[in-house]
């Protein structure tokens, strides 16, 4: 049975020669995978690939497309949080029945349509993520993944409901009318390119905001910047602090970054 | 009559040389203030003036101090978060009596005790904003707004009640137990050092918790780093695109921001 995939960018553009790459891995490895980029993958409005419009008709033409069986998001970058209530509002019963796989700042399109209970989103790797040292390992998971081959999922994975996102991206999300209900969730989240005291205010905000989850695991904080000075506190000192001081469990690291490494995560229980 | 000021640094620490500055300016021009660096204005602890403990004290102690008439935040950075919670629990009818002043980080606290109504809080220019090009015109501006002199605030500033706050302090402290309700309030912010992207996800955030504002007014966004791509929108069209999105009015510009012109807000009604 063919598994058809649509790439689609909600943030910024994928580059062609990336595309490219992913598609030709997919021409010689996986035979039963149709994937298609859309078009839209490739446009540049300033920041993002392609306006606001082209980004939500994208997404929902995709999204209630009954001949596609999985979105999985090119790329990540920034935008998806200025067409995701639209888009979900626009998403039909077909929609329902697809998987929607990316991380990053997809994670908010992944939380809204995990709020909304449309389809099965997956935190996992991005096909733009060909472009790490080893990514085509990281492409190759998510291809299994997305047609029915055995593939291993993150490994601390329990009974619990799990959730996996970026620690910017679920700042941003929380208060808003896209976020889920995380109560007895397990919460995995990481981080890139941000100084630790940012990473100590995202948790600040994150932990106030998350009241009555199962717990929080730590995914990897890569490629923090030098500061002026050390912060004084390393990444899970400071998740051991702000979980101790709202008395959220804290149930250690968790296999996930923005890295060709970033392990699957389905959202909700196995 | 004299005015007693204590300097306190809730976040990161000012250089001695910038108090001596501020200090000096005070013995020439302003006899009856009696302005006083707290000791722990100079420790440092990784990031801190001071670690969690030792900064909560020093703002405990200072704002139950009756012979204090008001406590001005003499740096930003990053920290008060970490303590503002406790303080405001330790803080007694001494601390309603006080004006609280200063701004960027010190926000959060601004925010809090607002919420509380304890004091007068104040957004206006650090005592470390000597530093700055014309800083010493911001610092005499606090000074005579402190000791009662005549001196002019936001030029905007109408009957309706009005706080000004940093956005990225503003989007932290949303939807945590230290946010005050704004309800018919107008709104300022200001951003300095982010990328325009990075203002855009703010304002989707900030916004989505603002429902019920009188609007908003947007101050400086200042020392904007060169993105490896332009964003496509300046500050003042993100701040409407948001606006119009969530149905806040937006009210034009605000004299606010990391700079010495950054003016004086009272918070509340004038």
């Amino acid at each position: 049975m063919t598994t058809c995939i649509t790439c689609l960018c909600p943030g910024k553009p994928i580059l062609r020669e990336r595309a490219d790459a992913v598609l030709a891995l997919v021409a010689t490895e996986f035979p039963k995978v149709e994937l298609t980029f859309h078009q839209q993958c490739f446009l540049e409005h300033g920041h993002f690939a392609g306006d606001d419009a082209t980004r939500l008709d994208a997404l929902v033409t995709t999204a209630n497309d009954p001949e596609v069986d999985a979105v999985w998001f090119a790329m990540g970058g920034y935008g998806s949080n200025r067409i995701a209530a639209d888009a979900i509002a626009a998403m039909g019963d077909t929609a329902r029945g697809k998987t929607y796989l990316g991380y990053s700042d997809a994670g908010t399109l992944l939380g809204a349509l995990y709020r909304n209970q449309i389809g099965k989103p997956v935190h996992g790797p991005l096909a733009g993520d060909i472009k790490r040292e080893d990514g085509d390992d990281a492409v190759r998971r998510v291809l299994r993944y997305l047609s029915g081959q055995e593939v291993a999922l993150e490994a601390g994975l329990d009974d619990r409901p799990t959730v996996a996102f970026n620690l910017m991206t679920l700042a941003m999300l929380v208060g808003t009318d896209m976020m889920p209900d995380l109560t007895d969730h397990v919460v995995l989240v990481e981080e890139v390119a941000e100084h630790l005291y940012a990473v100590d205010r995202l948790f600040f905000h994150v932990t106030a905001h998350l009241e009555g989850v199962a717990g929080l695991r730590l995914g990897r904080v890569s490629a923090v910047p030098e500061n002026d000075r050390p912060f004084g506190m390393d990444e899970e000192q400071i998740a051991r602090f702000w979980c101790d001081k709202t008395d959220i469990p804290y149930l250690g690291r968790a296999d996930i970054g923005h890295d060709a490494q970033n392990a699957i995560v389905p959202f909700g229980s196995r």
